[in-house]
């Protein structure tokens, strides 16, 4: 373990409050897979936060979340449009192709964001029996470039998605970071830009693990419980789920966690912009910084610190601040940065 | 939450051991996906109680551990045998299936156990490109009947497989179980037999999550990283995972556990045999009681008990017990059962 | 080359007028893929034979028939129910499962045939997410077995899929040769009684190669030219599986071929029911015969007459009469049988 | 049917030799699936002229063609890298990803052709468990542009898949107008160059149907029979696929067909080059004239003789000669072009 780590969300540990209410639910037996009073409770309110009229599951892994969405939306003859940059493209060894068997249709993306303009024309060959057809447009909230979606630019996605006869799918691993850095409440960002089918991240923003799985339209989920079985998403001791998404709604837990990333990692940024050998290379929104170091820089601070190359050519790195960075910590890698120079 | 249930072991909570394993592991930063020290001693530790020569890797769930360990062993043209009664067969909804793309040959089974002789007849067609090659036998000890196989039974299972050039999986949902009933090591029962790749449960038996994969092929497990996150089974925060394994490898709790649920089912089976109006239709050998309960009493003590029907024609239940379960609950159950009667 | 063959229906070449039909449809040039007049001329015709309110199609084989029809009425999650004995369990290599990922419940069947009785204990689990959903029934007519499904049981397996909100589909990979023993038309076989999906056989009585696929439910094959496409079973130069079918439906030369197969199997059963050294096993009702012979008998007479071995453990063969199976033939074979004992 | 097309290769019909050379096959009986002497003996000469060392087999379509050698070639988390051109990506309705489960990554082309310089970068992630691993290097020859690789080109594409312990498939759908085009036999440009598996294309140079898939590597075609039946590309009267091949062998009627198509291209190209208002816009280098068409030009004309537009944006169009094109076919076709300008 180490005391310090700019290397991932997933770097931090459990937030105290999650550890506290998964305790209060182990006291005796419970029904296992879900059929339990406080996994009937927690769901009923992540329905009333994303604004009703959805029906929310919770599933385990991100990789679980991104697949099981995407399962309830496809059959094999469909294309899924994603910018190369997605998670699902890059970070998933192919299992959302292996699990639905429908393909992933990549557009190339200057800063991980998609737009109508960008999937238009890939949808010509809709209708002609040689070519996968079109059905859904996956987009990542915030991206994997620490990029934001305005609600105006989810709108418009969604309201493209469904003049095409698509659906819009958030992969929301990073959705509290969004909302907290659009200031705008989860109903807004997702029912009422017309979303159909979101995920809700935990792990990367002080959970031990789980994420829940947001659909707006019950005929897309009428066969999601045995998707989700099939892709060993089903967890049994789902009461343990649901007492961490509990802690995580109450007094809005999530918000103030991915508010506190954001805010270091604007810290972090303001800090190294004003040191002139370094290059911050994306607009810092989220909780993401990505910089361009001096060669000969990055090896014993990254040892040090723990973050990871993201563009060898450019000696580019990222930056990754979680729920527990401190300001500390941040004076800490910045005074290290300095010395080296 | 109830105070009592024969439901299922995974009713059960978690191990106070274990969740002060987790605590003591969630100091600071650490690197995800396993590559951290914590992980890596555990797995040593793993493969040092398995008999050496092998590979351990942890997973998230019991389906999981199925559908990673076989997707390793077959091709989309090979045949899985396995009795009609293995989990992979009913409960899975054909999760194994569906990922790896080979087929179960299901093999009625009056107990839950498989033999050569069972399975040589359906060898006939290999080599006919006509028909699915065998190429696993797939096991579960102890069984979904609470019977066990034997090491000698083992040993002549993993023979006839390799004479056959087949592989022998066991799936260990309740592996702990069956060593703490044959008093052997588990070395003793999966190296020693011959077995190839074998699950090692924890949910079952008191963690919160997460079962071990054990291989005794290296060339078998050579790209099963890939295998585990095309699956979504690998956990990001796995020190947690690690952490839970020590606390269960520490002065063999597992054992502990299992011990004491058999022990349970074992004083439940021998109450339940002194009441002349209800049959116990199984030898129990691990930690489940089947019984057949006259008509008129299974619904009330069902739902004071959280217990499961069996088989409705028979009006046959089954109890199972857990680490946790006490003597006390089952002098209330047996006592509760007599005044209905 | 042989003279004489009693292996399988398609051990038989082509009918001369099939061979016309497609020198016929060689002239000048012509789109591909079914975007031509005579495909499209000789589907209407397939539709009105079967009754109307349906959607005919082409696929290149067998195999191809059953993944193309079971794929159009499957998710991954779904269970086919079939006998023991059927095509898709036994000869297709696992073909159904890996591409439409869906599980076959396979239930043993005395005679190739399957009746409610015998589906409906399966349906319990149905809704259960741990168990794989039955949705579709699929049955052979005439069965591998040689034996024939009454328009009554047709009906009432039909019925009884509708009842428990499942689809019947028969692999008719000798549906002619059913027609021709019933007596009745392809609309009282297939539409009268209630089926769903029906493939029609051309290659083992008398084609070069293709078979059609009857959809009587145009939701169902909404996106089916898509699935064709993705199981490689698009023919580019249609036109040629067309005239085949052309020359197939006129003056009924597919009853015409069917009807002296079957003929020509009951003659030989005739004549060996007189011999009392051999047992014919099965009823003959189509163009099969089997027959338990000497052991003695029957390795040398099968390099003449080129037929397999069925069950080895009681020496049955199985006898298989085509289109073109001379009486000459039947003569020779029986005395050859005669002599040899 | 047409007197006339520039549509594909495909809207040809069937070389009189091919019918003969299957009537001769159709005399009595014969064993299906290959089982036959004429098969065996085709194979072998197949194997003679790809320079032996090989294994060949038939299978029936294009699409089938590149499933079967690809499944051949791969894991579910394997890569395979493709050009965007490539059938495919673009004309086969993700039918690979379907049936293999693995990822394609299509690299952008200019000509439809691929180099080691463009794959390179794309293999960093390799090892990595968070991504699909590149495993084969797939090329069209002729590519979908009319472009040619030369034997140089191919050679060190199979070099640098070697050193990158990956393989180089070929896509043959018109490898015998590349070979006639340069002017090599097919060892030279396969088993020379070091190419690992290639498919020989019939259907699009005068065959009914069927395409021989060429492996060069034992290892890699031990279970293709399994694999070729569970793609629904075992034909069952083989030998009419094999008396085809026969036909096309004899006296090199491949190599004749090829480059009767690849002239009349030429002669197609270099009347079009005199006319000032249509721009030829790829390098003609083997039956395929790609050529940017006034725009009121093109809709009557495409009526009359069924080619097909190519990019819309620029009003180009693609002009396609089969084995059958004629002279007078071209002088007609330019002088209807002429007589609307």
């Amino acid at each position: 373990m180490f005391p310090i780590s700019f290397g991932s969300d997933n770097h931090s540990g459990v937030h105290p409050k999650v550890w506290e209410a998964m305790h209060k639910a182990d006291s005796g037996f419970c029904p296992a897979y879900g059929d339990d009073p406080l996994t009937q409770k927690v769901l009923k309110q992540l329905e009333w936060l994303f604004g009703g009229g959805c029906e929310a599951s919770f599933v385990i892994t991100g990789t679980g979340a991104n697949v099981f969405a995407l399962q309830n939306l496809v059959s094999s003859f469909h294309a899924i449009f994603c910018a190369n940059t997605a998670h699902i493209n890059v970070d998933e060894c192919g299992a959302v192709q292996k699990f639905t068997q429908a393909r992933l249709k990549v557009i190339d993306s200057p800063n991980g964001k998609l737009s109508p303009e960008m999937i238009y024309p890939h949808l010509m060959t809709n209708r002609d029996q040689h070519h996968s057809q079109g059905r859904v447009v996956s987009i990542t909230q915030s991206t994997e470039y620490g990029t934001l979606y305005s609600l105006a630019e989810l709108k418009a996605l969604a309201d493209f998605c469904h003049q095409q006869q698509m659906y819009l799918h958030i992969d929301g691993a990073r959705l509290a970071n969004a909302a907290a850095a659009l200031g705008c409440s989860l109903k807004e960002m997702c029912k009422d830009t017309g979303a159909d089918i979101v995920s809700f991240g935990g792990a990367k923003n002080g959970l031990l693990f789980g994420e829940a799985l947001i659909c707006y339209h019950p005929e897309l989920c009428a066969n999601q419980r045995f998707y989700r079985k099939q892709c060993s998403q089903l967890f049994s001791k789902m009461r343990f789920i649901a007492a961490q998404f509990e802690a995580y709604l109450e007094d809005d837990l999530w918000r103030k966690n991915a508010t506190r990333a954001n805010e270091m990692a604007a810290l972090l940024a303001s800090r190294l912009k004003q040191i002139p050998q370094v290059k911050v290379t994306q607009p810092v929104m989220v909780n993401s910084v990505y910089v361009i170091l001096p060669r000969n820089i990055s090896p014993s601070l990254m040892e040090r610190y723990h973050f990871y190359m993201w563009n060898e050519a450019l000696n580019e790195v990222r930056l990754m601040c979680g729920y527990n960075t401190t300001e500390e910590q941040i004076d800490s890698f910045v005074a290290d940065l300095r010395s080296m120079l």
